[in-house]
Protein backbone atom coordinates (compact mmCIF):
# COMPACT_ATOMS: atom_id res chain seq x y z
CA UNK A 1 0.00 0.00 0.00
CA UNK A 2 1.33 3.18 -0.78
CA UNK A 3 0.83 6.59 1.02
CA UNK A 4 -0.72 8.57 -2.11
CA UNK A 5 -4.34 8.79 -0.58
CA UNK A 6 -2.68 10.56 2.59
CA UNK A 7 -3.94 14.12 1.66
CA UNK A 8 -1.24 16.35 1.47
CA UNK A 9 -0.45 20.17 2.32
CA UNK A 10 -3.45 20.00 4.68
CA UNK A 11 -3.55 21.86 7.62
CA UNK A 12 -5.44 21.50 10.80
CA UNK A 13 -5.84 24.45 12.91
CA UNK A 14 -6.45 24.23 17.03
CA UNK A 15 -7.35 26.68 19.37
CA UNK A 16 -5.46 26.98 22.63
CA UNK A 17 -7.95 26.50 25.14
CA UNK A 18 -5.78 27.58 28.62
CA UNK A 19 -2.84 27.70 29.90
CA UNK A 20 -0.61 25.12 32.36
CA UNK A 21 1.66 26.88 34.98
CA UNK A 22 4.01 24.64 36.78
CA UNK A 23 7.09 25.85 38.87
CA UNK A 24 9.07 25.15 35.82
CA UNK A 25 10.30 28.32 34.39
CA UNK A 26 12.19 26.43 31.38
CA UNK A 27 12.69 22.97 29.80
CA UNK A 28 15.70 22.50 32.38
CA UNK A 29 15.38 19.76 35.04
CA UNK A 30 11.77 19.50 34.19
CA UNK A 31 10.93 15.55 35.07
CA UNK A 32 10.91 14.09 31.52
CA UNK A 33 7.42 12.05 32.82
CA UNK A 34 5.17 12.83 35.60
CA UNK A 35 6.32 9.69 37.04
CA UNK A 36 9.72 11.94 38.09
CA UNK A 37 7.32 14.34 38.79
CA UNK A 38 5.49 12.79 41.77
CA UNK A 39 3.76 15.71 44.52
CA UNK A 40 4.75 18.54 42.09
CA UNK A 41 1.95 21.04 42.33
CA UNK A 42 0.41 23.04 39.45
CA UNK A 43 -2.88 24.55 37.47
CA UNK A 44 -4.69 24.45 34.46
CA UNK A 45 -6.39 27.57 34.03
CA UNK A 46 -8.84 27.12 30.99
CA UNK A 47 -10.33 30.01 28.94
CA UNK A 48 -13.80 31.30 30.68
CA UNK A 49 -15.57 30.52 26.98
CA UNK A 50 -15.03 26.80 28.54
CA UNK A 51 -15.92 26.91 31.70
CA UNK A 52 -19.12 24.63 31.53
CA UNK A 53 -17.18 21.93 29.54
CA UNK A 54 -15.68 21.11 33.32
CA UNK A 55 -19.31 19.95 34.79
CA UNK A 56 -18.77 16.62 36.15
CA UNK A 57 -14.87 16.57 36.05
CA UNK A 58 -13.99 16.70 39.31
CA UNK A 59 -15.01 13.25 39.91
CA UNK A 60 -12.15 11.96 38.41
CA UNK A 61 -8.96 11.27 39.70
CA UNK A 62 -6.54 11.57 36.67
CA UNK A 63 -7.00 13.28 33.33
CA UNK A 64 -5.33 13.32 30.63
CA UNK A 65 -3.73 16.81 29.39
CA UNK A 66 -2.90 17.34 25.98
CA UNK A 67 -0.64 20.63 24.85
CA UNK A 68 1.25 22.13 21.92
CA UNK A 69 5.31 22.01 23.06
CA UNK A 70 5.42 25.53 22.15
CA UNK A 71 9.04 26.17 23.26
CA UNK A 72 9.87 23.76 19.91
CA UNK A 73 10.73 25.21 16.71
CA UNK A 74 11.15 22.17 14.36
CA UNK A 75 10.69 18.60 14.47
CA UNK A 76 13.82 15.62 13.53
CA UNK A 77 12.91 11.69 12.90
CA UNK A 78 15.95 10.48 14.54
CA UNK A 79 16.41 11.39 18.33
CA UNK A 80 18.77 11.09 21.23
CA UNK A 81 15.89 10.58 23.59
CA UNK A 82 16.40 11.32 27.71
CA UNK A 83 17.01 8.00 28.87
CA UNK A 84 19.57 6.37 25.90
CA UNK A 85 22.48 7.04 24.00
CA UNK A 86 21.57 5.85 20.85
CA UNK A 87 19.42 7.34 18.54
CA UNK A 88 15.99 6.09 18.04
CA UNK A 89 13.13 7.04 15.79
CA UNK A 90 11.00 9.99 16.60
CA UNK A 91 7.55 7.94 17.29
CA UNK A 92 9.45 5.58 19.16
CA UNK A 93 10.44 8.07 21.78
CA UNK A 94 7.78 11.12 23.72
CA UNK A 95 10.74 13.66 22.93
CA UNK A 96 9.05 16.99 21.73
CA UNK A 97 10.93 17.42 18.78
CA UNK A 98 8.11 15.96 16.95
CA UNK A 99 6.35 16.44 13.86
CA UNK A 100 3.41 17.62 15.33
CA UNK A 101 4.66 19.25 18.93
CA UNK A 102 1.61 17.53 20.73
CA UNK A 103 2.35 16.46 24.43
CA UNK A 104 0.53 14.15 26.69
CA UNK A 105 0.75 13.92 30.24
CA UNK A 106 -1.46 12.15 32.85
CA UNK A 107 -1.75 14.07 36.10
CA UNK A 108 -3.74 14.26 39.08
CA UNK A 109 -6.69 16.30 39.57
CA UNK A 110 -6.96 17.83 42.53
CA UNK A 111 -9.50 19.78 42.41
CA UNK A 112 -11.25 22.47 40.11
CA UNK A 113 -12.85 25.78 41.07
CA UNK A 114 -14.84 27.78 38.50
CA UNK A 115 -12.20 27.94 35.70
CA UNK A 116 -8.87 26.72 37.59
CA UNK A 117 -7.60 23.05 37.89
CA UNK A 118 -5.24 22.29 40.28
CA UNK A 119 -3.14 19.33 39.50
CA UNK A 120 0.08 17.22 40.72
CA UNK A 121 2.49 14.84 39.53
CA UNK A 122 2.89 18.17 36.25
CA UNK A 123 6.04 17.18 34.25
CA UNK A 124 5.00 20.23 32.43
CA UNK A 125 6.88 23.75 31.44
CA UNK A 126 5.07 26.93 32.97
CA UNK A 127 2.77 28.70 30.43
CA UNK A 128 2.51 25.44 28.00
CA UNK A 129 -0.70 26.03 26.01
CA UNK A 130 -3.60 23.68 26.72
CA UNK A 131 -5.38 21.78 24.16
CA UNK A 132 -7.98 19.08 25.47
CA UNK A 133 -8.79 18.12 28.82
CA UNK A 134 -9.80 14.36 29.06
CA UNK A 135 -10.75 11.91 31.85
CA UNK A 136 -8.30 8.92 32.01
CA UNK A 137 -10.76 5.87 32.88
CA UNK A 138 -8.45 2.76 32.83
CA UNK A 139 -11.00 0.95 30.93
CA UNK A 140 -10.33 3.03 27.99
CA UNK A 141 -6.65 3.84 28.80
CA UNK A 142 -4.94 0.72 30.60
CA UNK A 143 -3.15 -2.21 28.54
CA UNK A 144 -1.82 -5.24 29.72
CA UNK A 145 1.24 -7.69 28.51
CA UNK A 146 3.13 -4.65 27.29
CA UNK A 147 6.26 -4.41 25.65
CA UNK A 148 8.29 -1.19 25.72
CA UNK A 149 11.07 -2.00 22.93
CA UNK A 150 13.96 0.06 23.39
CA UNK A 151 13.13 0.93 26.41
CA UNK A 152 13.25 -1.71 28.75
CA UNK A 153 16.60 -1.57 30.14
CA UNK A 154 16.45 2.44 29.91
CA UNK A 155 12.97 2.63 32.00
CA UNK A 156 14.70 1.94 35.54
CA UNK A 157 16.55 5.53 34.93
CA UNK A 158 12.98 7.56 34.58
CA UNK A 159 12.78 8.93 38.60
CA UNK A 160 16.01 10.40 38.24
CA UNK A 161 15.92 11.24 34.18
CA UNK A 162 15.25 15.30 34.11
CA UNK A 163 15.38 17.56 31.13
CA UNK A 164 18.55 18.70 30.15
CA UNK A 165 17.33 21.14 27.10
CA UNK A 166 18.65 19.04 24.20
CA UNK A 167 15.34 19.79 22.28
CA UNK A 168 15.04 23.82 22.30
CA UNK A 169 17.41 25.85 20.61
CA UNK A 170 20.00 27.51 22.56
CA UNK A 171 19.51 31.68 22.88
CA UNK B 1 -6.82 33.48 39.46
CA UNK B 2 -8.00 34.95 36.28
CA UNK B 3 -7.41 33.67 32.98
CA UNK B 4 -6.70 37.11 32.10
CA UNK B 5 -3.22 36.12 30.81
CA UNK B 6 -4.32 33.13 28.23
CA UNK B 7 -3.45 34.19 25.05
CA UNK B 8 -6.46 35.08 22.67
CA UNK B 9 -7.28 34.79 19.16
CA UNK B 10 -3.78 32.35 18.53
CA UNK B 11 -4.44 29.21 17.03
CA UNK B 12 -1.75 26.53 16.16
CA UNK B 13 -1.50 24.83 13.28
CA UNK B 14 -0.74 20.81 12.82
CA UNK B 15 -0.02 18.71 9.81
CA UNK B 16 -1.67 15.41 8.59
CA UNK B 17 1.10 13.21 8.86
CA UNK B 18 -0.82 10.00 7.96
CA UNK B 19 -4.33 8.08 7.51
CA UNK B 20 -5.37 5.59 9.89
CA UNK B 21 -7.52 2.85 7.89
CA UNK B 22 -9.97 0.71 9.28
CA UNK B 23 -13.26 -1.20 8.47
CA UNK B 24 -15.17 1.53 9.93
CA UNK B 25 -16.69 3.77 6.94
CA UNK B 26 -18.63 6.00 9.20
CA UNK B 27 -18.80 6.96 12.78
CA UNK B 28 -22.14 4.61 13.05
CA UNK B 29 -21.00 1.22 14.90
CA UNK B 30 -17.88 2.25 15.88
CA UNK B 31 -16.99 0.68 19.08
CA UNK B 32 -16.26 3.92 21.40
CA UNK B 33 -13.27 2.67 22.99
CA UNK B 34 -10.34 0.15 22.03
CA UNK B 35 -11.93 -1.96 24.73
CA UNK B 36 -14.65 -2.46 22.42
CA UNK B 37 -12.88 -3.08 19.41
CA UNK B 38 -10.85 -6.44 20.58
CA UNK B 39 -9.43 -8.03 17.06
CA UNK B 40 -10.39 -5.35 15.11
CA UNK B 41 -7.67 -4.54 12.32
CA UNK B 42 -6.66 -1.59 11.00
CA UNK B 43 -3.34 0.32 9.72
CA UNK B 44 -1.68 3.39 10.00
CA UNK B 45 -0.47 4.87 6.73
CA UNK B 46 2.47 7.35 7.56
CA UNK B 47 3.76 9.58 4.50
CA UNK B 48 6.78 8.29 3.47
CA UNK B 49 8.49 11.40 4.35
CA UNK B 50 8.23 10.55 7.95
CA UNK B 51 9.10 6.86 7.59
CA UNK B 52 12.58 7.35 9.67
CA UNK B 53 10.82 8.33 12.64
CA UNK B 54 9.46 4.90 12.76
CA UNK B 55 13.18 3.00 13.75
CA UNK B 56 12.86 1.44 16.68
CA UNK B 57 8.96 1.30 17.04
CA UNK B 58 8.75 -1.84 16.58
CA UNK B 59 9.61 -3.26 19.52
CA UNK B 60 6.79 -1.40 21.16
CA UNK B 61 3.67 -3.66 21.72
CA UNK B 62 1.18 -1.03 21.53
CA UNK B 63 1.45 2.67 20.42
CA UNK B 64 -1.01 5.81 21.27
CA UNK B 65 -2.52 7.52 18.14
CA UNK B 66 -3.37 10.88 18.01
CA UNK B 67 -5.72 11.93 16.00
CA UNK B 68 -8.34 14.81 14.41
CA UNK B 69 -11.83 13.78 14.51
CA UNK B 70 -12.49 14.93 10.96
CA UNK B 71 -16.39 14.63 10.71
CA UNK B 72 -16.98 16.90 13.86
CA UNK B 73 -17.91 20.49 12.90
CA UNK B 74 -18.29 22.26 16.14
CA UNK B 75 -17.93 21.47 19.22
CA UNK B 76 -20.60 21.63 22.40
CA UNK B 77 -19.33 22.44 25.95
CA UNK B 78 -22.54 19.97 27.42
CA UNK B 79 -22.95 16.80 26.19
CA UNK B 80 -24.68 13.39 26.47
CA UNK B 81 -22.46 10.81 26.02
CA UNK B 82 -22.50 7.26 24.99
CA UNK B 83 -23.07 5.51 28.27
CA UNK B 84 -25.16 7.55 30.15
CA UNK B 85 -28.08 9.31 29.45
CA UNK B 86 -27.32 12.54 31.35
CA UNK B 87 -25.98 15.28 30.04
CA UNK B 88 -21.80 16.05 31.31
CA UNK B 89 -19.20 18.80 30.50
CA UNK B 90 -17.13 17.51 27.50
CA UNK B 91 -14.01 17.76 29.41
CA UNK B 92 -15.40 14.71 31.68
CA UNK B 93 -15.87 12.81 28.50
CA UNK B 94 -14.27 11.34 25.36
CA UNK B 95 -17.14 12.41 23.21
CA UNK B 96 -15.59 13.50 19.71
CA UNK B 97 -17.17 17.12 19.95
CA UNK B 98 -14.97 18.88 21.75
CA UNK B 99 -13.02 22.23 21.53
CA UNK B 100 -10.20 21.19 19.85
CA UNK B 101 -11.77 17.51 18.26
CA UNK B 102 -8.40 15.80 19.00
CA UNK B 103 -8.72 11.95 19.29
CA UNK B 104 -6.37 9.46 21.69
CA UNK B 105 -6.14 6.19 20.83
CA UNK B 106 -4.07 2.82 22.36
CA UNK B 107 -4.04 0.35 19.96
CA UNK B 108 -1.60 -2.82 19.39
CA UNK B 109 1.09 -2.85 17.20
CA UNK B 110 1.21 -6.17 15.59
CA UNK B 111 4.40 -5.25 12.89
CA UNK B 112 5.01 -2.43 10.86
CA UNK B 113 6.40 -2.59 7.00
CA UNK B 114 8.20 0.60 5.60
CA UNK B 115 5.67 2.89 6.34
CA UNK B 116 2.94 1.11 7.18
CA UNK B 117 1.95 -0.11 10.28
CA UNK B 118 -0.79 -2.89 10.93
CA UNK B 119 -2.51 -2.44 14.29
CA UNK B 120 -5.54 -3.86 16.64
CA UNK B 121 -8.28 -3.15 18.96
CA UNK B 122 -9.04 -0.31 16.02
CA UNK B 123 -12.11 2.22 17.35
CA UNK B 124 -11.74 4.94 14.64
CA UNK B 125 -13.06 5.46 11.49
CA UNK B 126 -11.57 4.78 8.25
CA UNK B 127 -9.18 7.28 6.79
CA UNK B 128 -9.16 9.29 10.24
CA UNK B 129 -5.95 11.85 9.45
CA UNK B 130 -3.40 11.28 12.01
CA UNK B 131 -1.36 13.39 14.04
CA UNK B 132 0.90 11.63 16.01
CA UNK B 133 2.11 8.34 17.09
CA UNK B 134 3.97 7.31 20.46
CA UNK B 135 4.90 4.89 22.21
CA UNK B 136 2.72 3.35 25.28
CA UNK B 137 4.39 2.59 27.92
CA UNK B 138 2.89 1.61 31.42
CA UNK B 139 5.80 3.62 33.32
CA UNK B 140 4.42 6.83 31.57
CA UNK B 141 1.12 6.08 30.71
CA UNK B 142 -0.51 4.19 34.15
CA UNK B 143 -1.38 4.93 37.07
CA UNK B 144 -3.34 3.35 40.16
CA UNK B 145 -6.00 3.76 42.41
CA UNK B 146 -8.09 6.12 40.08
CA UNK B 147 -11.69 7.15 40.00
CA UNK B 148 -13.69 7.78 37.77
CA UNK B 149 -16.56 9.78 38.45
CA UNK B 150 -20.26 9.51 36.96
CA UNK B 151 -18.49 6.33 34.35
CA UNK B 152 -18.35 4.51 38.08
CA UNK B 153 -21.73 3.26 37.23
CA UNK B 154 -21.78 3.05 33.71
CA UNK B 155 -18.29 1.51 32.46
CA UNK B 156 -20.24 -1.76 32.33
CA UNK B 157 -21.74 -1.23 29.53
CA UNK B 158 -18.19 -0.04 28.03
CA UNK B 159 -18.23 -3.38 25.36
CA UNK B 160 -21.68 -3.54 24.01
CA UNK B 161 -21.94 0.44 23.37
CA UNK B 162 -21.36 1.75 20.12
CA UNK B 163 -20.96 4.97 18.34
CA UNK B 164 -24.72 5.79 17.03
CA UNK B 165 -23.62 8.74 14.79
CA UNK B 166 -24.98 11.47 17.83
CA UNK B 167 -22.00 13.43 17.04
CA UNK B 168 -21.95 14.35 13.36
CA UNK B 169 -24.53 15.91 11.11
CA UNK B 170 -27.10 14.45 9.48
CA UNK B 171 -26.81 14.90 5.89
Amino acid sequence: MSDQSVPTGESIQFKIIGLIRSPFKSPQNVPIQPAGAKGIKGRVILKKEYQAGLKDLAGFSHIILIYYFHLIQDFSLIVKPYMDKYPHGIFATRAPKRPNPIGLSIVRLLGIQDNILEIEDVDIVDNTPLLDIKPYVPEFDQREKIEIGWLTTKIHQLKKTKDDGRFIKKK
